[in-house]
This record gives C-alpha cells, structure tokens and sequence, in this order.
C-alpha cells in the first residue's frame, strides 16, 4: 500500500492531474459549442469519458490511503463530491446534474495553493459573519412576511406568495431597478409604500454593506498575518503584546534601580 | 415577589420563549399563504394567540420585577413596543398594525446575545455619523427644493412637490435607473439639467459612501477592541499609551544613570 | 469699530443667525407648494426679504470688522457667495438663479462646528487624491474621444458629440443600465464593441472605486488624528516615532552599561 | 550621442513634449466634431501630423540613446507602443486604429510623476491580487458553460454561445438590470434558475467586492509606506520590528541586572 501512498503523493502525479482539469475544462467549454460537437462530438465525449475515469481512479486511490482520515480533510470532500456528480445518471429529470459536470474545474482551487489559501481565507472569514448573516436573513424574513401581507394581494406577480416576495426584496437589496419596478407600482395602490421600501432598502444595504465589508477586512487581515507569520517566523505582534513586554521591561529596570540605590 | 424574578431572570425561561419566537416565526410565514390558511388556519390562529399571552404574561412579569428601571434598558423597552403593536386594534384604518405583528420574529434579536451584539455595534455607531446623517438629510433637502422649482411643472410626476422631489433623489442617490428614467427626461425640457444631476450625484454619492464607510469601520472597531478586552482582560492599547510607557521608562533609565554617574 | 465686532462675535448673534436660517429653510420648503403660496405667498415672500436683509447685514458688519482678511477665510468666502446669490437680479435669462437661492440652507454648516468639521476633512482630503481625480478624468476624455470617432456615425444620440459621450460614458461609470442601453445597442452594428465597453467599465469603476476609498480613509485618518489630539493634547504617535523613542533608550541603556562595565 | 542624451534627458525637452501632449489632447477633441472639421479640418491635420513627428524623433532619439536598455522601463514601452499604434496605416479593416491615436493623450501619465505613482501603484498591487483574479475567472468560465448548457436552447439571445453566456454573467456582476432583463424571462421556462443566478450573484459579487478592496487598500499601503520613507529617510516599522528591537533591549538590561547583581 506505501507504493500506492507514494504514487498518489508524487509531485508529478499531481502535475498529470492539473493538466487533465485544464484539458477537460477546455473540452467542457468546446462541448457548448453545437457546431463543434457536431464534428468533433465523438472524440471529445471519448476523452471527456477517459479524463474522468482518471479522476475516479486518483480519488478512489487516495480513499484507499488515508482510508476515513480523508473525510476530515475538506479539500478531499470538496474534490470527492466534484467526481461523484459526475458519476450520477445525467437522464430525465435529472438531466440537470448534467450541466455540474462542469464544476470539475473548480478541481483546480484544490491543486493551486494559492487559490486554495484564498478561497480558504474567505470561507474561514464567513462564520466570524455569522450573527450578521442571520441578522440579514432575519430582517429579509420579517419584511417579506410584512410584504406579502400589504401587498400580496394588489401585486401578486412581485409579492404573492413568501417565495415571491423574498426574491423581490432581494431584488430591492441589489437596488436594481427597485423605483420604476417595484415601489412605484406599489405607490399606485399603496401611497405610503415608500416609507415600507425606503426603511427596507436602508437596513438591509446597510447590513449587506457591513457583511461584506466585514468578511473582507477579516479575510485580509487573516492572511496578512499568516504572511508575516511565514515571512519571519514568528506569531503577529499586538499592540498589547509590545506593551506587555514594555511593562515587564519596566518593571526590570525599576527592580535595577531599587538594586543600585541600596 | 422575588419568587417572580427568579422565574423571570431563569435561563429555562429565556429558553422557552426563544422556542416560541422561533415557533411563532414559522406560524407567521404560514399564515402568508391562503392555502394553508384556508386549512389550518383556526389552529394556527389559536396558536398564535397563545404565545402572543405568553408574551405579554413575560413582559408584565418583567414590568412587575423590574419596575420604572424597565424602561431604561432600550432592549426592554423594544421588546415592549413589539409585543405592545400586537395588541392593538388592527381593524378598520389601522389594518395595516396587522402586518407589524410580524415584527415579533426581532424579539429573536434581544434573545440571542451574539445578535444583540452586533445591532448594538452598529447602531451604537450611528451617532458617531450623526454629523454625516445631517449633512446629507441638509444636501437632499436643498437640491429637492431645488429641484422642485427648476424641474416641478416640466416633470410633475418626478418632481412635482417637495416630497416628490425628496423620492426621486432618493433614486438618484441609488443609480437606479438615473439616466434613462430622470436625466434624460429632464434634459429634453432643460438641455443643462445634467449640470445639476451630476453635482447632485457626485456630492451625495461621496457622502453616502462616507457615512457608510465611516459606520462599519467605527462599528468594527468597536468590536474589535470589545473582544481583545474580553481575551486579554485589559482595555485595549494605543500608539499613544505605548510612547507614554516607553518615555516613562526612558525617564527612569536617565535617572538611573545620573544615579550612576554620581 | 470694536463694538460692532463685539456684537459680530458674540455667540447670541450666532445662535440668531442659525435659528434665522432654519426658519428660512422652512420657509423655502414652503415655498415650492403652490396652494401655500396662493394662501400665504405675501407674508412668507415678506419673512423671505427680512431674513435676507438681516444676512446681508450680518456679512457686511462682518466684512467691515475683518476687512482684507475676511476673504482669507474660505468660510467667511462661502457665507459671501451664498448671501450675494440671493442678491443677484433672477429675472430673464437668469431666473434659474431664482432657484439657488435655497443655497442659503448651506449656511448651516458654517454655523454648526461639527458639520463644518465633515466637510472640512471632506474637502481636505480631495487635494491628497488629486492624482486620480486627474487620472479618471484623463481615461474618461480618452474614452470619449474613442467612442464619439468609432460610434458617433451609428448612435449620434448616445456617442454623437464629445458632450454626449462624456454623458454616456458617466452613465457606464455608474453601471446604470449600461447593458441594455448603451452596450447592446452598440454591438448590432459593432460586434466587437463589448472589448471597447468592458475594458473602459473595468478601468474607470476601479479608478473611481479607489477615488472614493482613498478619499474616505484619509479623511476618516485625519479626523481620528485630530480627535486623539483633542483627547490627549498630544500629536498622534506613529510607528517610527515609537521606533526612535526605542532606539534612544537603547543607546542610553548601552551607554549605562559601557559605564557599568568600567 | 551625448549630446543626443543630454538634449532627451533635459528638462526642458521634457516640457515641451508635455505642451505637446496637452495641445495634441485638445486638437484630438475637437477632431470629433464635424464642423469644427469642415472648416479647420487642414490646419488640425497638419498640427496633428507636426506633432506626432515630434513624437516619434522623440522616441527615436531616447532609443537610440538607450538601446535595448530602453525596452526593459514598462513606461518607455508603453510610450513605444502609443506612438507606434498612431503610425500605424489606419485604412481598410483597420480603420479603428485611426480611434486608437487619441490613445497619445495617456502619455501624460509617464510625463507626470505624480500621474506615475498612482498608476504604478495600482497596477503594481494587481499581482498580489493574481489568486482573486484567476479565481473570479474561474468562477466565471464554470457559471458560463454551466448557463449556456442549462439555459442556452430556451435563451438563446442571453446565453446561446459561451462568449454570449460570459456577457450575461458580466452583466450579472454588475448588478445591472439583473431581475427584470435576465433572471425573470430564465424563470418562465426555468422555475427553479433563481437559485442558479441568486448563487452566481452572491459569489461573483462577493469575490469582485474583495478583489476591488484587497487592490486598493494593497496599493493604499504601498503608497503610504513610500512617502512615510521617503519623508523619514528610514524604511517603515512594522510592530514585529518594534517587539525585535524591544526584546534587544530587554536582554541588554538583564543582562546589566545580572552584572550590578555580580
């Protein structure tokens, strides 16, 4: 098994496997085109087929190494469900799975270190986010219910049911076309709907704004230490660090002094 | 009495009724939709009532233990004014009181202490961008007065009184459609409208940016230095209480030296 | 003369001018209903001239105490054009003056300190990032230049003068529409016109996003400098500051220990 | 030839290709409008020629002064290639190039050394942002092949080809007529696309947010770092710095400690 072990953890092996990502994202991508799978149709499905029959192999291999240990591994889940989709029956209603073949290519954020440590970096920020994720999800809640209710029943097409208006007040959020779309229809009907919109669109950009402004610094902040970690080795340094280490220092020299005066 | 306010303060009741807004929650996004109405909807409306006098029975409960006091906790008192809404008459003019119930589903704020966080962070941060709130309220009033005048009998419906005017900068300040919808129509009337719309969308867009800019990164702040209290157990350090250490001890160092050399 | 400074100075004279100029806010929010003014034209009309005599007033005896130096004050220089507006003839041709007399609001600011200090930090912070106001105004007359030669001919009502493009390519910057109004229509008979669009989206919001952040942090930067000054009566400490506090101290303690050692 | 460099290095020369520039920016402006061009078309055409003439002796003499050396400074052959580009025949299929002169005006920014900084500053901050870029693609190319396969036979307009798929998606990231033009007309065939788009929105605008502000606060930093160096003549101090130089000091007294304690 150690030359299974070996093999799989082989710098070239994982070289093989980036090249095959980019291959097969560049094949996915022909595979759009009708007129060359016209032409180029069969072949391309060939190593379409071949290619993925790699992936099932390499990850097969590494489950046969690190065996449960590569269920704790997020990158080995993330890689693992990738292949599995692919592996589906793509046939009647689930002819949809057929188009996720594609996130094959996110493959390559788990071969490229970089991209990893970004797309890590900002996952990692997300549960830091979490109250005012759910301080969101809470507000969008309360005012689609408030939304469906007030106008429901004058504008079905935008708040009909609590689905309908969730989509329109994430619409609201994204400020696109809210005026002439949304609010002033409803002002039509509803003259002080304004003061429902206006409130909606204050709390919740402020609180989309505040999120994202938030996991970013995180994020950056995050990496920006990790960086300097790595760079000198040594932990990031607080202002309460140097002022601990400046008050021990004091407290040494007026023990020095105390010293030299007796 | 005390017997009450052991009940009150227990962390068994803080659980139930965090239950019951949660259950409450889901019981108000059902009544949205007729169809389930139209089934459950005396069961639903039944269940509603009860925890509603659960509610109100917490809430007397907590005005009989804590007294005129009550009022000054801000949290105690938006608990109040929530579940106050839902006794009012909804009927006739006021029917719209109907669609505030839902507002109960915020009591979840005052329950989970991580949410009563950050809202406290960011509205605690508000007042600081108190100068900001009115510069921009100052800015949109002159240009809609403004407006009114230059624009108000071309472009009644956009402009048409002070209120109006106040709406269509708000839209102003969002983008949302700005050209097509307001601008152009403007300038087909007054060919150098768009001298006044771009200032006008220059200074406010500057401004808003800056107030919410300036929220989130005072709210973040705040946080920040709340949590390395929290972890260190001291108040968070600045540059400056650093330079006073470091020349305190620089101070004594020379002292020691003088001492030195006699 | 010292006395008509005295009273100039005094801060009741302030406090009256600052309620003067929020009557006269209302009084020109009252003036853009037209049943009002049929009702109360006269004596609003009336309240109008009063209050603008008394500032005319107030910026004479204010020139005639400060003189020469009252022009060295920006502020002082803005309360001038303000008042002087109000007094120009808005009859004929500059009747839109009639209409700027609301300017007179701004007044405000001069008088509250708090909003004087936004604007100022506001203000002051638009010289430091005058490299990229030049920048995006250079890309945006590059840009225009380019679209009036290559779409003028098709689309003279979106790219048919320099103005316009300009016009259009303000549009773009804010992403209103863009799409749907500008890039599409473009591209029925410029198929190649997304690169010419896209490339100039990509380059100007990114310039303009950086405009808006630098601006914002340097003001943010120095307010919090001026505040911590305020606070602790010190200038605000920087890391090098604290670097060659450190440095010195370590000379001193080398010395003591040269000393020592002899 | 020294002469030569000294003629290409003097200041002086510097100013009037400056001049140049600026006067070259004016006539291509008024080159776009047609009646300008119907009387003064000549005399512009001729100053236009006379210009870039100087332009190219220019060039011509700082590459001979420099040689290969000249290629290796980015700003010299960003100025090549402007200059080259206007020499370029613009007949035929190539008429486009002729809109591509204007292009000389952004010598400014090498002329200008304030103009440099900021655009060096940005674009030097654009590689360290190389992980966020490539994955923002990625997530770009994936979204567009899964969109054409999904939603190209029922749209073609909007998501027909990949290249036409990629469009779409751009408009999406920014947010521009999303609901009304893209996501509703996909939801009449495809109840279930809003969970496509909803998590296409939600994770391109989120990676674009983060891009836009890692680049600009990298450059921020960068600057700033700069011109702290530049006006203390000494590199910034980083907090690990200070702790270095803290810990030196601490040893340096425990050490004069343990020698008063000998």
């Amino acid at each position: 098994m150690s030359v299974l072990a070996r093999i799989v953890g082989h710098p070239l092996t994982e070289r093989v496997i980036l090249v095959l990502v980019v291959v097969n994202a560049i094949t996915l991508g022909l595979e759009t085109s009708p007129s060359i799978m016209a032409r180029y149709g069969g072949p391309l499905h060939l190593l379409d087929q071949a290619i993925l029959a790699v992936f099932v192999v390499e990850i097969v291999a590494r489950l046969a190494v690190r065996r449960l240990s590569f269920f704790r591994d997020p990158w080995s889940v993330f890689d693992f469900a990738i292949v599995a989709i692919s592996l589906l029956p793509a046939t009647g209603p689930l002819q949809v799975l057929r188009a996720l073949r594609v996130l094959r290519v996110f493959r390559l954020i788990t071969l490229a270190p970089s991209l990893k440590r970004v797309v890590g970096a900002l996952v990692g920020a997300l549960p830091g986010m979490g109250s005012i994720v759910v301080l969101l999800m809470l507000v969008l809640y309360v005012f689609a219910v408030m939304a469906t209710h007030l106008y429901g029943a004058d504008m079905p097409e935008k708040f009909g049911t609590l689905g309908i208006s969730l989509f329109t007040l994430f619409q609201l959020v994204t400020l696109d076309g809210w005026s002439g779309e949304i609010v002033k229809p409803a002002m039509e009907t509803h003259p002080y709907a304004w003061i429902f919109f206006i409130t909606f669109i204050l709390v919740s950009s402020f609180t989309v704004f505040n999120l994202f402004i938030g996991v970013v610094v995180n994020a950056m902040q995050a990496e920006h230490d990790l960086e300097i970690a790595e760079r000198t080795g040594r932990p990031p340094v607080s202002m309460d660090d140097l002022m601990q280490e400046l008050k021990q220092l004091r407290a040494e020299v007026a023990e020095l002094k105390g010293r030299g005066g007796a």
